[in-house]
C-alpha cells in the first residue's frame, strides 16, 4: 500500500481561498444555494478541479462532479459534501468535505495510482436548506418528484424554479440527476462534527457508525387563561406548568426508553396570551427527538405521547400535536466503518466511533450505496457560525485518513477489498 | 336603623345603559381612558348623577365626584371605582362600583336620611392603565409628581398630556387633585372579584380583608446555544431546562415560604434563538408573585432568588433578573371588615372573607383613609373580557350590603360608629 500523503499546504490554501467567497465582514459566510456567493464558490471549485486535470460534470440538480479516471462504465468511488452555507456560516461546514475530496483526488492523480474504480467528488446543491435542504443528494438518490421541485421555495417566497432559472438552469432537470446504484461503488463523506464530543475528548477523528433519525413535533397544551392575581393556585389550568412538568420528565424518558445516543430538545416555546400578569391558557412548543435506532425512536415517541397525555389529563389541559418531520436513522456500512477504523489504527490516529446527530448528504446517499463518514473536531462544538473551526492538524489527519480509505476502496493494488454486498441498501 | 333597600331595577337599567357606551360588536367594550367611549361614559354618568340631584365635581385629574350633602367641611364617606375599561372589556369591571355608589346615594337621598358625613362616589381616571393605571386615585392620594405625569404615555406613544389636552384638560392640574386625609372619613369600593373563588363556592359576597402586594421580575437564564442533534444530553447548558426545573419548584417554594394566599405565575417565556433544532442559549421569563403580607413576600422573594441561583450554578447557567415592579400589600381597615361582616350577617348574606389578588383604586386609597372592599362573584372567574358577568341577584345583594354599610358609616342615627383611628394609615 502506498503511504502517500495529501499536500496539506495546498488543502489549507484552498480552505482559506474558498472562505473568502461570500464572506461578509464579521457576519460570517453567505453562500446560500443559488446566491451570488454560492455561484462564485462553484465557479472557483470548477476552476480548481479543472486546474488539477479533473473532468467536471454538472448534473441536472446543479451538483458539480469532479472526476478522475472516469469511463462511464465502472462504478465510481464517490466523495462529497456541499459548498453552500447557512446565512452567516463558517468556513468548514460542507466545504471541508468537498475540498478534502478534491485534494485526495489530486494526490492520487499526481502519484499516478492505478485505479480499479473511477473517483468523483460531488458538491451537492442546497444541503443547508435555503429551499428545503439535501436537494442535490436527493436528486442523485432519485427521491425528488416534480411536486417537490415545484413547491420548493425559500423564506422570502422565491421558488427554487425561479432561483435556478435566474442562473440559466431548469429545476425540472433535477429529475434526471438520478444515479443508478450500480454506478456507485461506495460513498465517503468527511465533515466537521458540529458537536463537542471529539473536542472535549481531545480526539482528532470520529468514525461515524450511524446518522440519527428524528421526529419533530409541534405540541400544544391548552388550559385556562386567567388573572395571575385573582386565581388561586389550586384553581388553575396553567398550560405552561404542564410544559414545565413535561420537560422535567425528559431525562427519565430517555433513561427508560432511549439509548446513550438519544437526544430530546425543546427549542421553541410560545405562551398565549404571554403577559406577566396572566396565567397562560395556551403553551405551544417544539419537541425534537433523535436516535440512531428506528425501534428506539418509536419507543421514545410512544413514551413522550403517553407522558403528555397523562399529565394533560391530570392537569385538566387539552393536548394536541402535529408531526413536523420524521426522518429514519441511517446505519453506515459496517465494512466501511471497519475499513476506516483499521486505517485510522494503521495511521496511528486516535479515533472514536460515534453517531452523527446532524443530517448530512451521506444520510441520503446511504439509500443508494454503502456509505461511510469521517468526523473531525468542532472546537467547542460550534458550527453554523463564523466561529466554527477545526485545528489544522486535525484537518490534515482527517484528509490523510480519507486518502488512505479511498485508496483501499479504489486503487487497483489495494490490499483490502470490502465485501461486495448489494449496493442498493434499505434504510435502517 | 332604616332597613331601606336600593332600587334594583334602576341599578340594572344603569348597568345596561352604560354597557352600550363604547360597545363594539362582539368585541367587548372600549372605554380606555380619554377615548371617545370613556368621555361618553363620563358624560352619561354626570347626567345621571345630576338627574338624581347630586352635585358633580371634576377634579384636576379628571376624576368625577358625585356628591350628596356636601359642605366642604365634614369628612366625606367616599365610594368609588372606575368607568374606564381595558380594550374589549366587560360591563362590570369598575363600572359596577361606580353605579352601585350612585344608586346608594340616590336611595339615601330619596329616603331623606340625615347624614353625619357627606357622601361622594368617585369615577377614578385611568384605573385600567392606558397611561399606567390607578392615575385618578394616585392623584387623590398625592402620589403623583410632575415627572410621572410628563412621562405617562400609551402603547401608541400618545402622552397623557396630549390625550387630556385633546379634551381641553391640563394634565398638570392632576397635582391639585390631592385630598387631605382629614377630608375623607372612610372609603368603600364594590368590585367584581375577577377570580373564581366566590363562583366556585357559590357565595354571593366577598369581604376583602387585604389587597395583595406583588413583585414582578424579568428573569434571564443564559446557557449555550447548540445543535439539538450533535450535542449529547450531558454536554448541554440548556437554559430552558433550567426554567423547567425552576417552574417545578414553585409549588414547594409556596408551600415552604408562602401562605394560602400566595400566588406565583410564569406568564411570559421567550427562548433564543427559538428554533426547534437548537438548544436554547437564552431563556427569559416573567415571574409574578403575590401575597397579602409584606414579610411573606420578602421570604418568597428570597426563596425564589436562592432557588434560581442554586439551579443556575448546578446547570452551568448564568442568571440575572430585573425587578419590573414591586407593590406592597394593603390591609383593609379591621373596623370596616368587621362592619361589612356583621352587616352581611344581619342581612342574611352568605359571605367569604378573602384577599383581592388584583390591584384596585382601594389599594391607593388605603394610604389616605380607612378602606374596605366588597366583592361580588365573577362567573367562571372571568374579567377583562366581553364574557365577564355577575348574576343580577348577587349584584343586588352587594348593592344592599354597600347601602347598609354606608348608612352605618354616614347616617346621623347610625347604630354603630367605627372606632376613630388615625385617618392617615401606613401601607401594610
Amino acid at each position: 500500500m502506498n503511504e502517500i500523503r495529501v499536500n496539506f499546504e495546498r488543502l489549507r490554501d484552498d480552505v482559506q481561498s474558498l472562505s473568502r467567497i461570500g464572506q461578509q465582514e464579521d457576519q460570517g459566510i453567505h453562500r446560500m444555494a443559488f446566491s451570488e456567493g454560492d455561484l462564485e464558490g462553484r465557479r472557483w471549485f470548477r476552476s480548481r478541479a479543472e486546474a488539477a486535470g479533473l473532468e467536471v460534470y454538472e448534473d441536472g440538480a446543479a451538483n458539480l462532479h469532479a472526476r478522475l479516471d472516469w469511463d462511464g462504465k465502472r462504478p465510481a468511488v464517490m466523495m462529497g459534501s456541499h459548498l453552500d452555507t447557512v446565512p452567516g456560516g463558517g468556513p468548514l461546514d460542507g466545504a471541508l468535505g468537498v475540498l478534502v475530496g478534491l485534494e485526495v483526488m489530486r494526490t492520487i492523480s499526481e502519484a499516478g495510482v492505478k485505479l480499479r474504480h473511477p473517483l468523483e467528488v460531488v458538491d451537492f446543491t442546497d444541503e443547508e436548506g435555503r429551499f428545503g435542504g439535501l436537494f442535490g443528494s436527493q436528486a442523485i438518490a432519485g427521491q425528488l418528484t416534480p411536486a417537490i421541485i415545484h413547491n420548493a421555495h425559500d423564506l422570502d417566497g422565491v421558488t427554487l424554479t425561479e432561483a435556478m432559472a435566474a442562473w440559466g438552469l431548469d429545476a425540472n432537470a433535477a429529475l434526471f440527476a438520478r444515479r443508478s446504484p450500480e454506478s456507485i461503488h461506495a460513498y465517503l463523506e468527511l465533515h466537521i462534527e458540529q458537536g463537542p464530543v471529539l473536542d472535549r475528548n481531545n480526539v482528532s477523528i470520529g468514525v461515524v457508525d450511524a446518522i440519527t433519525g428524528l421526529f419533530k413535533w409541534d405540541v400544544r397544551l391548552m388550559g385556562q387563561t386567567n388573572h395571575a392575581g385573582t386565581t388561586p393556585m389550586d384553581m388553575r389550568a396553567d398550560s405552561f406548568q404542564g410544559l414545565a412538568e413535561f420537560s422535567g420528565e425528559i431525562t427519565r424518558i430517555l433513561e427508560e426508553h432511549g439509548s446513550p445516543h438519544s437526544r430530546a430538545t425543546i427549542g421553541r416555546v410560545e405562551l398565549k396570551p404571554g403577559a406577566a400578569n396572566t396565567i397562560p391558557g395556551q403553551t405551544s412548543f417544539s419537541l425534537d427527538v433523535r436516535d440512531t435506532d428506528a425501534e428506539t425512536l418509536k419507543n421514545l415517541s410512544d413514551a413522550f405521547r403517553r407522558t403528555l397525555s397523562a399529565l394533560a389529563r391530570r392537569r385538566d389541559l387539552m393536548f394536541e400535536f402535529d408531526v413536523l418531520s420524521e426522518i429514519p436513522p441511517m446505519r453506515c456500512d459496517p465494512g466501511l466503518v471497519q475499513l476506516l477504523t483499521e486505517t485510522a489504527d494503521r495511521l496511528g490516529l486516535e479515533h472514536l466511533r460515534m453517531p452523527s446527530g446532524a443530517a448530512h448528504d451521506a444520510q441520503i446517499m446511504g439509500s443508494v450505496t454503502r456509505t461511510g463518514m469521517i468526523f473531525v473536531p468542532s472546537i467547542e462544538g460550534k458550527s453554523h457560525s463564523a466561529s466554527e473551526w477545526t485545528p489544522w492538524e486535525d484537518i490534515e489527519k482527517g484528509a490523510n485518513l480519507a486518502l488512505q480509505a479511498i485508496l483501499q476502496l479504489a486503487a487497483a493494488d489495494a490490499g483490502v477489498t470490502i465485501k461486495e454486498q448489494p449496493a442498493k441498501r434499505k434504510k435502517a
